[in-house]
């Protein structure tokens, strides 16, 4: 390969002369690629889920185990994990992919077709096929602000909605405008929630913006304190411009769900420090607790009134929910307030992606417009919505009292979202033997989860936390049966854990 | 609202005083917002699309125009302008989108039962609402390496494929692991064809690197002439760090298909200038003329032999050739020769965004795995596609036949892809006019066309021309009866025009 020039001589990196075999340089090697994408992780799959993937692998080839199959609680991918998908949806989406055959199928439901034909009616050539809008098919942006507005109580216009590939697409093309285009101090500023979902830091690392991060308040069931929030926009000031704040709410990793009082006060916090507001509520069909009740940033801003006019974004998704589909990366963004030219901006900047998948918008659009009460699928979908939504209610308080019951973990009460993020107590033995092998003791600690019993957690490092705190975090999502099962070996393994290392 | 500060009073801009009703200021305006998004311009959605919208709605609304409709011919969006779904490909979607109902169904055929079967039992809970693996769905990555490797009678691997949303997203991912992070003539230099399809400068500004546009020959059919390509790197090696050149082949907007020769000349260029090779290959199905064939780079790449280890990524769509699946948003990415580190770094890269749509990916499933020699759908599969790539074949050379037979215009002929890219030679009366109402002079003559027809086409600039010259971009789409129709308007439009400016 190319090695050192010597004058006008370029010698070979592989015999250090000018050899007549020279082999080419990459143009792109690690050291001169991007290096905002190198700096970038994605804990959710990191190099633990990788792992877990050579262990499936060493599975099926017959390697032995102390356990017979990975359980995959590393991502909230609720259909990989035997959650069935909700009828009336896959009816709908069907229905727009194969019209031909299914719109005279007996065994469609008339409301099924009916939502069907009405995408389609929208739809260039009437087909899923073409390009939608950049922002989306017109009825479907029309029936998420029907959705937004009978949930909020308050206006919603198509107009301030956009459909993207999955709230992350949403979020990335929002958090785009934000930035300054300048480096250094000029970067912009993001306050992100820690823990938080490791998108945020992802793109941030991708944009050469800077993380503001404000530390959730694990003792308050993580809620915000917003004398926090203040520290960290103080602290951070010197080095970037803070615009904009991310709420996830109800919480990623964290699973607390924020009363309207919280919310107000972010508000406040966000007209004093002037800043963007990101609200992430793609979780906003998962509330279990008693007492808790979802409130959009959208109502509790509108509410306050005049003089309150922040500029507002929010995410929703058909990936979570008691819908949890995932795969057909459908979502929306809507948004408020933004100036018209900033608007007309945003909207060319998505339109370089042409569109979202139409048949993700159509899933979406059943998310925003489920069968209404006596409708031929009311019934049906209901029962599965509420199947869905009480088997995770079920696991959250399942999850919750069994890591409470082990020594050296505390967990929050999960109030809502599909996670749980307990603080693990590791005992200094362990943190050393971390230290030794060049890991985490989070990090360690899932590892040795992984290797012994087959469960994928991702550690708290790759969510953020305190410094010397250490968590880990778990979806709820396997099966009652197979949850009692994972929590039963990580009893035994903790159990054994602590006894190794005391 | 918020003006300036004054010691420690801020004062308002409304009233000029420090009032109670403050207004507040935006935190993002176009002065401050992410200045590449600013600068960047999409042109087949750009303003003359956005006035044709509002002239549908006129129109919706009985405004009288010397027309009754708008013909979109400004985006290769075929299934708006007319163009059926092949049968079989929207059968397998819809199967994987609803396997509990129609697996059973006696009207599908077996095989799309097992193209979708086999689909499914590689995803997550044999639901295509998991998510994939961020590279996509395993089987469907070994089926996209099998038509690679029976298309070129060459080895190819999954490991080296990645599925993405819509070719778009794709070359964006590999745009954005060769960006440089840095400003002015550190910049990354990305070679681009001039005429160019818009997404390539939409992100070069985004990512503000830097575009090294290379003209093609219109004099030889919009070949690639190998001193341009010299020149062009040439002068712009002061202002950035070359890296990788961009070749779009069958051409868009250009319809040209490159000789093997030709594609040996740009290997050999990027060779000796150490360029990453980005090969834009979503028309290798539309190809029409007689004696023009599709090489890809990667074949051609490879029969060179040792020594020709270059970097080259190489990209494909749903949302061309045979089955214009624009809305399915399908797409891969096969790169070779990646450095280890830079490849895992891609890889992460392309995890944040979780996967793509699965629904899209089973789409692309279909391209790449059609039904074979007596299968149950391979005769009407055949028939379906062979009707849409002849009625192109057809509108290619009506659409070049007309334009050339018009005073004043020249057409190169469309050897393939789906566009063609005439020369218009306006009189300096209209150049006048042009300038005086403040628009290019290709601009103003697309928008009269618009006002006066209906017809909605892109000027030569949303794509690049050399200086001095104009030109416009249309499909060759609308089915043969409306081409007919329109071509009829559009030559009765142009003699009034040259009458009126001559």
């Amino acid at each position: 390969m190319l090695g050192p020039t010597v004058g006008r001589l370029t010698l070979c990196r592989a015999c250090g002369s000018r050899c007549l075999q020279q082999i080419r340089s990459k143009v792109l090697s690690v050291d001169n690629m991007n290096p905002f994408v190198k700096e970038m992780e994605y804990a959710v799959r990191g190099p633990i889920v990788i792992r877990a993937g050579e262990i499936e692998q060493e599975l099926a080839k017959g390697v032995k185990k102390p356990f017979n199959e990975v359980i995959r609680a590393n991502i909230g991918d609720c259909h990989a994990t035997g959650q069935q998908p909700i009828t009336f949806l896959r009816q709908v989406v069907a229905l727009c992919a194969d019209p031909v055959r299914l719109m005279k199928d007996p065994n469609y439901p008339q409301d099924a077709k009916e939502r069907a034909q009405r995408i389609l009616d929208s739809c260039g050539g009437k087909s899923i096929g073409a390009y939608s809008d950049s922002s989306g098919v017109r009825v479907i942006r029309d029936d998420i602000a029907s959705y937004i507005s009978e949930r909020d109580g308050q206006p919603a216009s198509a107009e301030d909605v956009f459909l993207c590939t999955g709230a992350s697409d949403g979020i990335k093309s929002i958090m785009k405008i934000l930035m300054t285009g300048e480096g250094g101090k000029n970067r912009a500023g993001i306050m992100i929630p820690i823990p938080q979902y490791p998108l945020y830091t992802a793109t941030i690392a991708e944009y050469n913006a800077y993380p503001i991060g404000y530390y959730l308040d694990e003792a308050n069931n993580w809620s915000l304190d917003l004398d926090e929030l203040k520290r960290a926009i103080d602290e951070a000031r010197p080095h970037c411009q803070p615009r904009a704040i991310v709420v996830i709410n109800p919480g990623n990793p964290t699973g607390q769900v924020l009363t309207k009082k919280n919310i107000e006060g972010v508000i406040e916090f966000a007209k004093k420090e002037n800043l963007f507001l990101m609200a992430d509520e793609v979780y906003q069909h998962n509330i279990y607790a008693e007492g808790s009740a979802f409130h959009s940033f959208k109502k509790v801003l509108t509410e306050l009134g005049s003089g309150y006019d922040l500029e507002l974004a929010s995410f929703m998704s058909t990936s979570k929910g008691y819908m949890g589909e995932c795969g057909f990366r459908g979502g929306y963004c809507e948004f408020l307030n933004l100036d018209p030219g900033v608007k007309a901006m945003l909207l060319k900047s998505i339109s370089a992606k042409l569109c979202s998948s139409v048949a993700g918008q159509s899933a979406m659009d059943v998310v925003v417009n489920p069968p209404r009460p006596g409708e031929p699928s009311y019934d049906l979908f209901q029962k599965e919505k509420n199947t869905v939504l009480n088997q995770l209610h079920l696991k959250a308080t399942m999850v919750t009292e069994a890591f409470n019951s082990m020594e050296g973990l505390t967990c929050n009460i999960l109030q809502g979202a599909m996670y749980a993020f307990p603080q693990i107590f590791l005992p200094p033995k362990a943190i050393a033997e971390a230290k030794k092998q060049g890991l985490t003791p989070d990090a360690f600690y899932c590892y040795q989860l992984l290797e012994q019993t087959g469960i994928c957690i991702v550690p708290g490092s790759g969510f953020g936390q305190k410094p010397g705190t250490h968590h880990f975090r778990t979806t709820i999502l396997p099966t009652v049966d197979k949850l009692k099962v994972m929590l039963g070996h990580f009893r035994d393994f903790h159990a054994d854990f602590l006894r190794k290392y005391s």
